[in-house]
């Protein structure tokens, strides 16, 4: 549920005019997620009460306030915590997005903790989003989700197409004002029951062994009939100091269709390889992942995942985090893991 | 005051429906609570401003969704802080209990940072309920009040009785999954203008010094007139690793009767005694503990509280956590608190 | 906007009564504020998003209660956030003013973390309050705002006078407790378009350098025609431990003036003198300001500030936290700041 607290000065305004005539709100809104999991990974083994095993728990202030001549102020203050123990996670307050911005005919432009482009083409090509076990947290940790110090521009959809700039100052160090600079640009082409999207991110990481980081993603998904088939293509390039540089590349395929009234089932597949340098050969992954929501109601359903990583190589990706028993050795373990959870929406 | 926010989403349904169709709500809630505090501890003496001089400061928010059937989902989002300084109490955004969790007349499971069965025993058994300067918190310091990670059922109530089980996964340390796992039970009787509970709670503390501790509570109240008697007995057993076991039981006894229309008088007795090991015979202390509430209306009152400790042997109590002068001494000074103070809650 | 929630309780009781007869009310409010700003200083220049350009990124929840017979029961729990980073100021939940009190025709009492007196007067007399390029916050440095563990008293306005008295705890330090102890006194008198105000603010530092810190602060602002315009003259005395004491002088004048239906010029000069010791003469500093703001709406505003501070001998102040290029040298730069944000209230 989301609180529309315009609701709440709507009221007041009850004897004088009509709810329609509100041009302000801020709503509360927010998310609170736990799960059971128990993940299995060579000799080690955990079971653990976890916050946020589908999407990460937060509150949120969100507002608007319309300008006249079809132009909007925004803003957009969301949080991340952890159910599980309380805490904040990061350390951030508004560890989401944190924006403020104004929105009109011709676009989108927002200031601050944001997004980055190619976001929305990671997750809007995959059932699973940005959840913690899908693949684009698995097997593309190097990848990024958002920037701090960002300006980002969206603009207006054209007969179904779209598209965003993003641009992010990397003053957050003083010794190198360089590091954390994000550039970015995304495309997105919706069309019947199908969508496209496309996009590009650039981090200037400047770190004493990682001079900048580049992500390309391509992904798509169509309904059916009942069943929504997702699929995407990743590469990640890293421009090493001293190493040679690296680049991977992933790919997903994945679908989603209702079962019953209120259950979903969810699944991809997603591969993992590395491509430089050639020492690198052969330090592929594969991860299966299942899923299955139950909807208790509007706001309240809950889930199961079940999710399976094969290590080849010397890769050595985990799952949920839980460090991988034999990590080191050319044989490293291949993790499992187990979760079942309940997720509210308000 | 809760601000019950289902009133606003309410509104807009007004023209269709009426407030009890209503199924979800979300309330906002809070306690500010700031005190003037004197502590004279032998040589030592402070005067302070503390938040929290009763009721820890805190606000929160809570929700409730109807699922049908007789069951809702829930969640409690509750944090502390300190408004003398603006700081997070232990640095954490939801210090509280914060949990997500089913009800329904099977009982009520809730999953994240909760408290443990026995804290409703403690708090029930003594008007002073959790305060700063409770038995609890200043004669039993090794007790436990709250866990994260954890799985809490709370039976519903047949005939006025009605039991509680946790427990708490102890995965925050990764060197030692069990340290921190908590197990709990407790029960309740509730009888005409009667109460009982009691209940255990054993912590896996896995440090280097303690292996386990235990915890047993028993506590009741009852209205004799417009008097309320309380009392309690407990149990803390150490099993130290090197050191021998500890065992320390705590008794109170207590009463609480309005003396006007808006003032309350409180008082309790404790006193502590070191069972084991032999070599802490005569280790033993008591507190007297006064207090008076001015209720100003419903939601805002004044207090005043005054607390004397007498420490034995070598028993070193503090009061609101000042440090006694003379302490690791064999005559530890007799620490005195006093402290007015203001509490709001909304 | 502000969120009265009154208004949602007093929809539950739209059916016995009215609008009026609420007498309780929790209130959410907030400020967003980001910039872009351009900071070149010497041979070091940057361009950054920030936050609070202008006024601190916040949000609070402050609420009132009717005691009767004139009297308020309130509190203030105002936070300090970065929108550019979702950072907490300082590590603070409550950062700003956090506090309970009473207020009634005899005045307000707070307690908690509270303005110092003489804020209200540096404050009131420069069109730029206290924001992060104007002269209190670019030029005097090493003045207070708020303080923790303060008591507050306002007395209430008699024929346009009014004044304010606090003292506040200086217990957060164990070792040293009355380092950071404050005592501060202001009034002001409001006489048809003026308003003039003055007072004092100790700080007991008590650091290994410095022993206190007093300031004095007086400042005036008055109405002619469309134009407002501004003085203050304040002194900052620093009584060091071993070095020699040092007085510092601050004068700064300033107008203000609406240039459109929407549109509002500010301008201020300010010069710092060192008047001791000696050894510091014609370290002094000037300071020129100039802001336009425009309103988009009523709680939306787009502004623009160019500041330039000349920096004499060795005076080395800086804007917005930008260290000179040169610093420690003879003659450091002179910095320059330009900055273009949004301001959103709610």
């Amino acid at each position: 549920m989301k609180i529309h607290l315009i609701a709440c000065v709507a009221v007041a305004a009850h004897t004088v005019g009509t709810l329609a005539q509100a041009q302000s709100s801020v709503t509360l809104f927010g998310i609170v997620d736990a799960s059971v999991e128990s993940i299995k990974s060579g000799g080690g083994s955990v079971t653990r009460v976890q916050s946020g095993g589908t999407y990460q728990s937060r509150f949120g202030l969100r507002g608007t306030e319309d300008l006249g001549g079809g132009n909007t102020a925004f803003f957009n203050l969301e949080n991340r915590f952890g159910v599980d123990d309380g805490s904040m996670v990061q350390g951030l307050l508004f560890g989401g997005r944190s924006v403020i911005g104004l929105a009109g005919g011709w676009g989108l432009l927002a200031l601050g903790r944001e997004y980055i482009p190619i976001y929305q083409v990671k997750t809007g090509s995959t059932p699973f989003v940005f959840m913690n076990y899908s693949s684009a947290q698995v097997m593309m940790r190097g990848g990024a989700s958002k920037s701090d110090n960002a300006l980002r521009y969206d603009s207006r959809t054209w007969a179904g197409a779209s598209m965003s700039l993003m641009y992010s100052m990397g003053e957050e160090n003083p010794v190198n004002p360089q590091a954390g600079r994000h550039a970015g640009v995304a495309a997105h082409y919706a069309f019947g029951k199908s969508w496209v999207g496309g996009g590009w991110n650039r981090v200037a990481v400047r770190s004493a062994a990682v001079d900048t980081t580049n992500e390309y993603v391509i992904g798509a998904r169509t309904e059916l009939g009942i069943t929504t088939v997702y699929g995407n293509v990743w590469r990640l390039s890293t421009d090493n100091r001293t190493s040679p540089d690296a680049v991977v590349n992933l790919w997903m395929a994945g679908a989603s269709a209702p079962v019953s009234r209120a259950g979903t089932l969810m699944a991809t597949y997603a591969r993992r390889s590395s491509l430089r340098p050639r020492a690198n050969d052969g330090d592929d992954a594969t991860q299966i992942l299942l899923g299955y929501e139950h909807a208790l109601s509007k706001r309240t359903t809950l889930y199961t995942q079940y999710s399976r990583v094969n290590n080849r190589g010397r890769s050595n990706l985990t799952l949920s985090g839980f460090a991988n028993v034999g990590a080191g050795s050319a044989e490293v373990s291949d993790p499992r893991a187990f979760q079942v959870g309940m997720r509210h929406t308000f």
